[in-house]
């Protein structure tokens, strides 16, 4: 980490360290940090560049500190497993926080190519799109957008208008059950409008997924997109 | 995407808007792009602008311009499935690739507290570590970590010296079959010895990895933590 190619500062390596632990899921809100002593230890430096990594966190929101008890663990990056099926409000209310979807704009177009693809339909032919904001305590976790095939689903806009839950808008439009049929992963950099939304910078790390539902018949009737803060959730795979 | 808080230039919205396509795995590597003035037309702008987002694709080597032919897809980012078995080598011949793992450095030190409480072993006992490189036909895809504990495994370091697959070394300490039991995702910025590594600029987005494999009788036996190039590599779950 310490060659001449090395533009990180050593407190910045400090504090993305820490962080790593933080969303590693190695310690709950209230844990005690190790003490700036065994930090200064661990990464080889004095206290005072320890002090400056842990201050970073601080402005983050992610540590407290109190004089002479040392630093404290504030906030958590929210755990999210990702299955079969899509319970981001179930999971959020499990892990003791409180799940908020905000409906950022509702409407209708042509798709494109390859979401016509994803939603075997034809290019051009007409979709819902629903944009939108998931929180938790609050905080903004992840912003989504929804492509629902217009001729296969008629009524759904009007049943989106009226709700913000996707499951209850398909059930009002005949579509009791769905599962996820594929979801795929990558890491991209926050647009200026993501970084607005989700209260990060411009070019700070996302993790995006893009996932299919099917209904019962194998149709899709979903093509979700999700934009993740990284700092803030971490996708949880148990198999 | 065009208030006045948005720094994103819109050749560069365009260029992101084509990775992310490339990214979806909807275009193989040969097809051509749709037009400039397709493309003119879905963002709106004029063809020079079309031609500047191409452009910074082309400079990244995810497509190439054929004069009077328009712009073809010369690389499509790696999909890589996950889920119970680890399986890099298969994975990439089987989407007809070449795969190939280069050992960066192998040591021994005592493991710290997250990473003993993952392995299931107390903070300082010896771990092994392995640093790796993952290349797909000799482009770096992956920076790998993985920790195996000591005393459990006696002997890996010397079988790890003599093979680069893990599931080879594995075998010699007497470990026939090990599983995956839990995978983390999150999106990181690429430290500068990652970025070194990965040939990406430092602070892209890294999507990591960090998985547990457990052997027959559920104790843990590897603790990995991998950083993938956020453009070149879609993780994969298909249920």
């Amino acid at each position: 980490m310490r060659d001449s190619s090395d533009k990180t500062p050593i407190w910045k390596a400090i504090a993305n360290a820490l962080r790593s632990d933080l969303a590693e899921g190695r310690y709950n809100p209230g844990d005690k940090l190790p003490t700036e002593a065994t930090l200064a230890d661990r990464f080889g430096v004095n206290r005072h560049t320890v002090r400056h990594g842990i201050s970073v966190l601080v402005e983050e929101g992610l540590v407290r500190t109190r004089r002479g008890a040392g630093a404290f663990v504030a906030a958590t990056p929210t755990d999210y497993p990702i299955g079969q099926r899509v319970r981001f409000h179930e999971n959020l209310i499990a892990a003791g926080r409180r799940p908020e979807k905000r409906k950022l704009a509702l409407d209708e177009r042509a798709a494109t190519i390859g979401e016509a693809q994803a939603l075997q339909i034809e290019a051009g032919d007409p979709v819902c799109v629903y944009h939108g904001l998931s929180l938790a305590d609050g905080q903004p976790v992840a912003v989504f957008e929804s492509l629902f095939p217009l001729a296969r689903l008629v009524g759904i806009t009007t049943a989106l208008k009226e709700s913000s839950s996707v499951t209850e808008a398909l059930s009002v439009v005949g579509i009791d059950d769905y599962t996820r049929a594929s979801t795929r992963l990558t890491a991209v950099r926050a647009t200026a409008t993501h970084a607005l939304l989700l209260h990060v910078a411009e070019g700070d790390p996302l993790l995006r997924s893009s996932n299919l539902n099917h209904c019962k018949d194998g149709l899709p009737v979903e093509y979700g997109r999700t934009w993740f803060a990284g700092d803030r959730v971490t996708l949880t795979l148990e198999t």
